[in-house]
């Protein structure tokens, strides 16, 4: 992993909506990314912070599909929901939801973008429906969980496992 | 309809975000604006301008499911289609995407208001994901078809059809 972790996320909170926008380049194409993100075998595999085991309780990677999961971290239960309104080849767009904040409603869109020789860079868009909703997810150390996520996607790409 | 054409809908377009708000009062209750959301059958026959037949492709009002419609206008066809993030008895929230612009997706949260005395208001929040997609919906001339739209839902309810 020791080539992992010096890679920091881009995490950059919008000054004119209540948006996170994140990049983050991977050693990796963006057919890998999009399996990266859509897999539900990978997906288990990197998504969270690290000690987080996740289990999935529907996962239909799809346009007009739907998804939940749940991340156990310490003994507590954390769960997230949605829907798959894109999912295409260099897109994917869906709804977030933390069930700790059942009224609260993300849009993220995810972008692949080829930088050739076998890397992209991913752009995140996570709209939030108000200005508070998106300054607790900030406040909330999203950021560690967003870059030990993509630590962990690191060694599974070097290991060849995607 | 003399009843009806009166009632203009609040159309707002947000300051701080790309968001287009709208509120509107109806002598419904708020089950029957769900229903009236909901119900495919309903739906067909109000909403979209005056003049505008509808088709449905798919429809599956249960939070986790998707739907696509069709409206003809003038010979054209104009399509949509999104995912129900929530489905719920005093809120929906779903994605939307006009086909003619594929790239742009908005968040629509409806909430029903119970005014009492089998009246209830309807607040609609449509974030898009940038401020040129909101103002590019709003100069679309949304303003009337969401009015004559409405007006045909009053129509419906006043007959008892919903």
């Amino acid at each position: 992993m020791s080539t992992t972790t010096a890679k920091a996320a881009t995490i950059e909170s919008s000054k004119d909506m209540p948006a996170i926008k994140i990049s983050r380049d991977f050693s990796a194409t963006p057919a890998q990314l999009v399996k990266a993100h859509t897999d539900p075998d990978v997906v288990l595999q990197w998504l969270g912070p690290d000690g987080c085991t996740s289990t999935m309780d529907y996962w239909d990677p799809r346009t007009g599909g739907s998804w939940r999961y749940v991340h156990q971290i310490e003994g507590e239960d954390y769960a997230f929901h949605g829907c798959f309104h894109t999912v295409e080849e260099d897109r994917l767009v869906q709804t977030f939801t933390y069930e700790g904040f059942p009224d609260s409603v993300a849009l993220e869109t995810m972008t692949f973008e080829d930088l050739g020789d076998g890397r992209s860079r991913l752009h995140t868009q996570s709209l939030f429906d108000s200005y508070e909703a998106r300054d607790g997810m900030l406040a909330s150390g999203m950021d560690i969980g967003v870059n030990e996520g993509y630590a962990k996607l690191d060694g599974l790409l070097s290991a060849g496992t995607v």
